[in-house]
């Protein structure tokens, strides 16, 4: 019989505290990330959870006797000792200077792709995502998603010290929330379900439970058109919050998380930062400018001709980004008041102009990364909505418990993981920043 | 033209913050949660995103006239007074003196249900669930799901700690990861996927890039049964680490991971766990026992004939729970090496004795709660394996290139949120703690 403390074995030190072992033998485990055999000496490169070392193989200073079955991606751990020396810009580098290795475990083959120069070169797009298992082990690619775990990490830390509740709403849903033809089916026991577009109508439910809530968790849309800005199925960011005074409570909010997001990647994710040669935008005031206004300037100063003139095409959306950052100096540009017709059903009027709606869009360097606005919290002039849009309220009689039963003034808004990573990094396809894409004509591996 | 700076209007103060106010007049907003009249004044029972607040409304110290629209689910802001007063106990107890009430909003219709007591009484759990946009308005209900927030919230950040990455794995799968018949299909224009039933094989992709990762995501299977403790979608709290020395270190993280979580349970949930009256364990030490000495303790300490001497019945659980708080005084018990038989393709056989093997169950007050255990990193020894189960290792090509091109000993578990809420809190049925249950007969709101 055992008995099973807790106490976590921690045998190895973290590259960052190398500092606090200068002179030391300490061990590190990793993969073997590459192999340069120099005269007289070899480097081995180390990588680890989040780090590459640099350990160095010499006679002079180890025992240890070069075992002839130590290959890239063996699985080792190492024991040295901890030196520093300057680099070109005179900052402290560390190595290890190699006592021992021990083989932990060995590949069958080789590597089918090289992951261990400073990028994956010369290799396609369709290829890196074919070989995410391994292509991820490239440094670089890995630190695409531990920027990504950064970004969600800050919303939702943002939002909890806010006040807000994390939930989770179910991916199986009764009815497609949103409408619309891209909604996966699916056969539940006889039944027709679909799979979750939106938390839309759990996140609202939620107002009325917690005030303010919170999701971070897939959805789901068949796109039948193959972009390189939409995904089958992606992580959604999406809040909701209660008892606002007006839709610039919503856009504050966002305001304020994105500051928040952009210091934790400066401070926490640093290295993945300098990796990526990621820009990470200042954020001060956020300019906010309305639907119709945005329109006159596409066309009176940037002698634009919309094709449409109830929403913008993507040429637009770039002008709009550079009008933001020429004029305030500024990455980012709310667009508000988008016409009625082009938002959903939920959205509130706006009482001054009903053509119009208490709603908003966010441009970030000239792409939307979010939709949000104020919902309608009154039943009657939901199920009046509901009904102009050609809809049966009946349908919808769980989703107006809220209105029926009281709910207080709200909105929210939804952000696109995946295509918030994608521009923080100027990508310009979100599989490059989508662990693992679905798309119409992929869903694997 | 505006500009939107990411300063968030506060204005309200939090029921903890009163204490800073006494004796100022201050603003508040919530639901009114219900409405008492007495001789010469009335309570008015404020519902805000936490807390339940005591108001009073006397002539006496106010100028407000009553508005008859005042009614119950009426979302108000009130200002009023901030007086303090023992209660039984002896403790400060904070109300408001209403000076003024702000209509922000009027349900349509009253409740259909009564929601303003401590509990719901006489009301099926079918009706509660067919209700949640409003059952869980009632404060007893809410903090089920405010206490499960803290779980995960405790679960994510102790493995933040120790170094984990948090990931995203893809719910729309192109083949069943852990086979069975239990899984739902789904037609992706024109090819056959499935919903994932865990990240199993996501997860062991990843310790090959990141070492340490986890993720708390839904997953799905289709139960045909309808059971207390089975659910068609619930969300997975899943981890998985490399380089471990032995699967012991997957068991002390998972009690780490528990230490933490009741820890956080108990300071930053206490009103929840006060209200819900949870029992919240120690854990110190949690004991270890091997499948086959539980079997005999069953069998000769409590009489018990087994049924199948290659699992446990729900029967034998509740007996090595017993067995778990006499001998140990715990509300835990690890049950290590099951048979081979039983476990999935991927578990790691016992070198010294292959009919078991590294894996482990974790039962909490005689349930199981967890699965883990150390899985195969050798290519050769996982492809024999896959023979053995009469799988077809080429179908499995994606996942088998963590094992092909190098894999460190790993081992991790995966933990249902739901079930370990339900068993911390005492209830007869899994339903009770999820928000909006899946299963053969229900799929709604």
């Amino acid at each position: 019989m055992e008995k099973i403390s807790g106490n976590i074995n921690s045998t190895c030190v973290e590259f960052k505290d190398f500092k606090n072992y200068d002179g030391q033998v300490i061990p590190v485990r990793g993969y073997i990330h590459r192999i340069r055999e120099m005269t007289g000496f070899s480097f081995v490169i180390l990588r680890t959870a989040r780090d590459v070392i640099q350990c160095v193989y010499a006679p002079e200073f180890s025992d240890y006797r070069w075992d002839a079955k130590l290959c890239e991606e063996a699985c080792v751990e190492i024991h040295g000792k901890v030196v520093s020396s300057k680099d070109a810009k005179g900052n402290d580098r560390y190595e290890l200077q190699i006592h021992d290795i021990i083989i932990l475990s060995l590949p069958a083959e080789p590597l089918p792709i090289v992951i261990n120069k400073k990028q994956l070169d010369n290799i396609q797009l369709s290829t890196i995502l074919d070989l995410r298992p391994v292509s991820m082990r490239n440094p670089r690619e890995r630190a695409i998603f531990k920027l990504q775990e950064g970004i969600q990490r800050g919303f939702r830390d943002f939002l909890t010290k806010q006040g807000f509740t994390e939930i989770h709403s179910p991916k199986i849903n009764y009815a497609g929330a949103e409408g619309g033809t891209n909604v996966f089916k699916l056969d539940y026991f006889g039944k027709q379900v679909y799979l979750a577009q939106s938390p839309q109508l759990y996140k609202q439910a939620m107002v009325g439970v917690f005030q303010r809530v919170f999701e971070i968790a897939p959805v789901f849309r068949a796109e039948h058109h193959d972009t390189s800005r939409h995904l089958n199925e992606y992580i959604s960011m999406d809040f909701e919050m209660g008892f606002i005074d007006s839709f610039e409570d919503i856009m504050n909010m966002e305001t304020g998380a994105l500051k928040y997001i952009m210091e934790l990647l400066k401070t926490e994710y640093s290295e993945e930062v300098t990796l990526l040669k990621a820009d990470i935008p200042v954020i001060n005031e956020i300019p906010a400018i309305k639907f119709m206004d945005a329109k006159k300037i596409i066309m009176d100063k940037f002698k634009y001709k919309p094709s449409d003139m109830k929403d913008f095409d993507p040429e637009e959306e770039q002008l709009l980004g550079k009008h933001a950052k020429k004029e305030f100096d500024s990455d980012f540009i709310f667009v508000t008041h988008y016409p009625s017709k082009k938002r959903p059903f939920y959205t509130m009027d706006d009482p001054a102009d009903p053509e119009y709606t208490l709603s908003f869009d966010l441009l970030f360097r000239g792409l939307e990364i979010t939709s949000g606005g104020q919902r309608i919290h009154d039943y009657n002039e939901q199920v009046a909505k509901m009904e102009k849009c050609g809809m049966n309220p009946e349908e919808f009689a769980t989703y107006l418990m809220l209105h029926k039963y009281g709910a207080p003034p709200h909105g929210g808004l939804g952000l696109g993981l995946e295509r918030l990573t994608m521009h923080l990094l100027g990508f310009k396809n979100v599989r490059e920043a989508t662990m693992f894409p679905r798309d119409i004509n992929r869903v694997t591996p």
